[in-house]
């Protein structure tokens, strides 16, 4: 059955995850490997989807006075070694220009892993005054880290992002724009893509280098595993006293600027995958989904059915909507639009038009709904909204349910070998027992979650008071 | 008179054209400089018209099929040198990585300085099938070409633009969509930049390296020189034959695809800054004018004003607009809102209130026009409109005002020497001919204009007969 070819091609995701991952990425069209190592192709069905994301997400920036910019890509090395704990943190990965034309260059410049260093040799003449604050700016660009291990999507060479840095008068202030981004981040995830997350703050060893706190929003994906899907760091006025950037303040005095920086990056697309998707393929919310309708002709060559198909999509003109006229069966149409996770399929034939209806297929339940033609728009419209609202509820239900709690290491080891998923424990704040848990288990400190619970007494490693409680899980 | 101060920072552009520009860009804060010497930052006013070319450029593109993706910004050296005149072209002006984190790398990376190679590695693969074909990708990303003389959007060692790349079946399709593209750029430059643009062929001595043929626009300047403003080219199946993109066709033979490309860059905002711009700074057409309309409350401190500010700004929120209720005096808001460019003035004072009315001031004529609040919406819609197509007309009277015949070399150099603009003059066709016109005159043939004219028989440099008239130009 040449119908089944497209879903017999991956590998379910019960057998192997990562291969399944693998797969879904090649045969949804997402991505295509290159010539040039760790780096890769979003192909349009990709790069769709990232549109839908940079669109949505810039409109939620600026509706809080986020304004957009664009820095160079190079930073020139004497730049980037002006904060010592990040230049330690981003030298060892970043990609050098030394050539420009035939001439070596007096100074090598790196191509940018983020931007911190450009912002503030940028603020450090641009801000003079308190009336020059806040300074509330953002940047789409892609950036460049010279991985070892990639994969599609969660760890590339280069990948697409934006980058948010701001500079404030006060450290209240900055403080607030942390957290002010972060739940916007939150949010995002959770109304459009579907995505449930657990937001809280990274413990000393795993924030950003340069950072007095970095916040995060973690997310569990259907394998257990957790995944980082956004950040955002609060400097203080570290990298103000490094780079010099200050201002007179309304009492005359010259103060220091108070620093903040927040970035998501096409990470999210494989966080939509890795949460969402089945043994058919990609399942894409329909907030992110590049075509959300697509209008399936059965017995196409007979009279009237390709003519019905197109005025169904006219009338769904609100949707993004398209009719799969193409000389293949039925059945693989169905298959392709599953592998593509279009949420909702409209399959109209001779007998549909016959008896004024259609029926609608839901990709995340693959229920089938039988409508009248009269009220399609209605129904595609309230369809499209449940799978919205359903693919958030179910993804919170697995997060939910595979969320562990673990008071000692025997429990710690024996849930993290057999319970992929979050793990909450206690934890003294010593990065001791973070290294060990480490070394142990593979698991990382995922954050110090907002909302605190007291589990127990003590740390689920040392045994000392516990401080914090800490959700701890393997991670991509 | 500090109302006055702003304008008196700019340099007349009477007295000296490029200092005019260069404190445009700076005064109106379009950019600043970096320490990454020929590298700009677009400041948010800067990025804002982007913002605004690349909505409506790309949704003028998806109208004719196009779909976006994201290639590498890495190129490997191997395969920069794959296409000989190609590599030729671009090797002395590409910046090279060298060092990928503390390792030096197997194979030099050139930074992208456009992305033919790696679109014909890709469509290689891609491309197996007559099904597989039109390919009609675009991307939108930065730019690197090691420039020695840079000036901000005109000439910069980074840029953003949009790169189409396209495959195609036959020669003609390919040809067609090279046209095609070109008409949509020239149909944007006149209906949103309101830029006239002569149309036309690049001769082979100014086409791009490895194209067969390049199809431009070119814009005429305030000051007289020309501004190429986007590029066509046509590759034929070199780059495919290069390459080795073959595809299986309806005949079930294996045949080469036909490419083309086509660009457009931030240096479509110098060209608005050149045409439009006048003493007292920028004037931005409506279509790509961050703030439309600037709401001016004169004596704010008196009751009611501000209260009525605001209640137009809600009236007006079909259109980008501000109020500007800093604390700076009336005369200095005018003045920031000129150099801006912001097309409309909305001036309201007390008496205004009292007498229901208002008064709107054009940035691009200055004209004063007073309106009844109750018919606010209506009048400042259409002032928009006669705004956008009174500057376009403008242009194009300055253009054609601004263009003249040579037919011998005397003429050719006293016009040059004492009238900027556009020489149409014959041509034979002979690279020796535009050589010593170059050498000369330092003016390019700008393009072969597809109105051709013939305005005598004989070639303006050599004498002999003449087989194309011909734009000559000094240009950016």
């Amino acid at each position: 059955m040449a119908e089944k070819k497209l879903v017999e091609q991956i590998t379910s995701m019960d057998v192997d995850f990562a291969q399944w991952y693998t797969d879904v990425v090649r045969k949804a069209e997402l991505i295509d490997y290159t010539s040039v190592k760790g780096c890769m192709v979003i192909k349009p069905a990709g790069y769709a989807i990232w549109e839908l994301i940079q669109k949505q997400l810039d409109a939620m920036f600026k509706e809080t006075g986020v304004e957009n910019v664009y820095l160079p890509m190079f930073i020139p090395e004497s730049l980037l070694q002006k904060e010592k704990d990040h230049v330690e943190g981003f030298a060892p990965e970043v990609a050098w220009v030394t050539h420009g034309g035939l001439q070596p260059l007096a100074e090598r410049l790196c191509v940018r892993p983020t931007s911190e260093t450009l912002f503030c040799d940028f603020y450090k003449n641009d801000i003079q005054s308190y009336r020059d604050l806040p300074r509330v700016y953002n940047q789409w660009c892609s950036v460049v880290r010279w991985e070892k291990e990639t994969r599609p999507f969660l760890r590339s060479r280069e990948f697409l992002w934006q980058e948010g840095h701001t500079a404030h008068a006060t450290a209240e202030e900055a403080e607030e724009r942390t957290i002010q981004m972060l739940n916007i981040y939150a949010k995002f995830c959770e109304e459009v893509l579907a995505m449930p997350v657990i937001k809280g703050r990274k413990t000393d060893k795993e924030k950003f280098a340069g950072a007095e706190a970095t916040y995060t929003i973690e997310a569990l994906m259907h394998d257990g595993k957790a995944l980082q899907s956004g950040t955002s760091h609060n400097f203080g006025d570290g990298f103000a006293k490094a780079f010099g950037i200050q201002f007179t303040d309304k009492d005359n005095k010259l103060k220091y600027v108070h620093q903040t920086s927040w970035g998501m990056t096409t990470r999210l697309i494989g966080a939509i995958i890795m949460v969402h998707g089945d043994n058919s393929g990609l399942v894409l919310p329909p907030k992110v989904a590049p075509v959300q309708v697509t209008i399936i002709p059965i017995q196409q060559k007979k009279e009237g059915v390709l003519e019905k198909a197109y005025e169904l999509k006219d009338r769904l003109s609100n949707f993004r909507v398209k009719v799969d006229d193409s000389d293949k069966s039925p059945g693989w149409k169905f298959s392709e639009a599953e592998m593509r996770g279009i949420p909702v399929r409209v399959e109209i034939g001779p007998k549909d038009i016959e008896a004024g209806k259609c029926v609608l297929v839901r990709r995340d339940t693959r229920e089938k709904i039988e409508v009248s033609l009269d009220e399609l728009e209605t129904k595609v419209e309230e369809l499209l909204n449940t799978i919205q609202k359903e693919m958030l509820e179910r993804a919170r239900e697995h997060r939910d349910s595979h969320t562990y709690v673990a008071t000692n290491m025997q429990e710690l080891e024996e849930i993290l070998n057999t319970k992929p998923g979050f793990v909450k424990a206690m934890w003294c704040g010593d990065q001791a027992c973070e290294d060990l848990i480490k070394e142990k288990f593979s698991a990382t400190s995922r954050c110090m979650p907002f909302e605190q619970e007291t589990l127990s007494d003590v740390c689920v490693c040392c045994g000392k008071p516990a401080k914090k409680m800490v959700y701890w899980g393997r991670a991509y």
